[in-house]
């Protein structure tokens, strides 16, 4: 057993009180289903939601995170700059992101991968199976060879991110569409895992294996403690000329 | 002999108006060094230059380049945001992309890494060597095992990028660092390669490797011939349900 | 339009020797199909099989090859160690190798790779949907978003190689399974793609975007001219001590 | 703290039985030297020796070994293919291995990665300065910057092997020379590192930040606990035509 992590649970909470589909789904909103899962794997986690002053993650709530999650969809938008700016020095500090399904389109994963990050989409209550192609990877402990989604939304290529540091899951879709869709990769410090399932309709974050996914991936994006490196002007270590 | 492609060399052209030492290394620009390397590897070649209006790159400049080359120094912040928003669409749309020394900080950079990108440096006319770690690379084409500059300026590690997809060259430096000093990435359907050495006070880019390299990185980076996938909302391929 | 490059098509050609359904449509075996694709844009083309002397790659065959593309299936284990040991030479100095379908067990991949390179199978003619993940590679060039083949034998994950240094294709297979289709790896001064479809009882290489496919990979496998790196024992460059 | 792992740690054993000044280092051998900073970090650690029985590594000793560490420098050729054999197998299984300094050359390691490993070397007191490339990395966990070793053999590029999946570390070379340090493979469900330094007739592995690698290395390369991905012929999980 490792120790436990500062979780934070990012979501934006707007589907759960507008839709009663989705509430029927997720009563206490798409975090609280998160944080639970994260709580039954040993972690300390809070929450956050967009309507919150600083949308939840204002003081010290970042410094005091390992790992943040990111549930959005309908208002990236209305997320500030300067919050974004604050989560991305962050991640850059080391802190990990885990990137939930829509939130490919958010403006802090849009930032930290700097492409536009679209897709194809469909929601038509199609099957969809994730494929093991990282048998060894940390993100796929305890996974079978796929975990298979009765119903789900569709994502489909190209999606348009940098070429995953390490591809541990690939979706395939009933309508004849494939994805990358559990993507690794490193940036400054931090470690970003996007993960593709979650659209609010349907109850894959009940599904424990997503849920293991989901543990696993907290896990692997913890930081690491070592010491900042040192940039800007240098001393010579070596005598020159 | 492959088909000529399109290039536009930028430059800031600030160091070479008011800086005699610089002036005298490159008479008519550091822009118009690199554009005669690349007129005589037979490609079409502009220029643009940061005082010029919307910088040189108004109208379809940009629409019209395959392949742009950036170098830029003290005056980042005096790029235009606009300016630097057409380019990024313009690489993700295919357009490559050829970072050059102290361009590690200009905004267009930035944006497609969305990392620091910052790093160590140090002027101080130390030796630098050029060791090619992927020798089998169409950037190595042409290259002994490595280059040697009697003088540059000292960049060092950490250099804070994301991973490069392909690392095809890694920096030796007399003071004691060492640095990868070309790297490959590709963003959308763009790539993109980032070049370390061209210091201003050094005559870096008058010598024949370093121009083979430039020259090789150019043939690399030049757009492929496709169709741009769609993306969006997507009717099913198969039958569902 | 580049030079013309030496292209070796190597194949076991047994399969058309004793199945009427194979010769029906490879008649003068898979290496002729394959042969006339790569003339026809322009390649010098030469053709070995498995039942000549030392397979056909006698003499300087290899030395004379830049790229070299392997088909092989049920007589793998019929392929002398010797010319293997020749073939992997000549790939780490630099000849491109394209290992086509079934040639993900041939003992030259194996050895390349270093893992089992084993994977799941089945023969049901069904729908394959290639589709490209990565638009501005060389080897999607002229592809539209995906290829479709009517029928064909299936490949699925877990794929036991390396992870690809570059992800082209990924498949989806009407029967539920996902495969990586197109990947690319660099070892020594060589390039290696491993193209998924072909199994012998259908028409694949007589499509056209497959053999596009083929076409692109030879041009990007080519080899680079560059002096071979030094090694072994060596002096030093600067003074020590 | 995280659960002990259970480490065999493989060393040829022959310098130290017949180079006095390396019997001087390591008195109990190269692999007690490592053994000790293992058990220190609270693993299960064993040692294996090439002149024993079956290398050391008969019986269920693999099966029972989460993660091997390999030094070997001149008796490559002595290890039985059939070691080798099973050393594969279990690494594709999900067990870690090691490889110190000029276990580059091993059987094994030349194996797994299907290159010739093959590099520049020179023995000239000569100082090393491993720089951090990979800050966010569980090996560069609890490292400065930078790791300096006073006298030390030298590595120089180009290094045969595939591109490596990530690079920690990169070293300078007081000579004149870089090299990839510390490289990440996966191969199979098994995590390869490979970690430069450690010439028999330098105390390297007595200093602590050398130490601290090889223990995160350990770590990092631990077997994940998941079941085995199924290969072969398969039957469709969807209905076909």
């Amino acid at each position: 057993m490792s120790a436990p992590l500062r979780v934070t649970v990012w979501n934006e909470f707007r589907h759960e009180r507008s839709n009663p589909k989705v509430a029927a789904i997720y009563p206490d909103g798409i975090h609280e289903a998160l944080a639970a899962a994260l709580r039954a794997a040993g972690h300390e986690v809070r929450t956050a939601t967009l309507d919150e002053p600083e949308h939840g993650l204002g003081g010290d709530v970042l410094g005091a995170s390992d790992v943040l999650l990111w549930w959005g969809h309908k208002a990236h938008a209305e997320v500030s700059d300067e919050v974004v700016q604050r989560v991305h020095a962050r991640v850059l500090e080391g802190m990990g992101l885990i990137a939930l399904h829509s939130a490919h389109f958010s403006k802090i994963f849009k930032r930290l991968m700097g492409t536009s990050c679209d897709l194809k989409w469909r929601v038509a209550d199609e099957r969809e199976r994730l494929w093991v192609v990282a048998p060894g990877h940390p993100i796929a402990e305890g996974l079978p060879e796929r975990i298979e989604l009765v119903r789900e939304e569709m994502y489909g290529e190209h999606f348009d991110i940098p070429p995953p540091e390490e591809l541990v899951l690939v979706s395939w879709f009933q309508g004849g569409e494939v994805f990358r869709s559990g993507c690794c990769f490193r940036r400054g410090a931090g470690r970003i895992f996007y993960f593709r399932p979650g659209h609010e309709t349907y109850p894959t974050y009940h599904e424990p294996l997503i849920q293991r996914v989901i543990q696993n991936a907290v896990r692997w994006a913890a930081p690491v403690d070592a010491a900042a490196p040192r940039r800007g002007r240098s001393d010579a270590l070596e005598r020159i000329g």
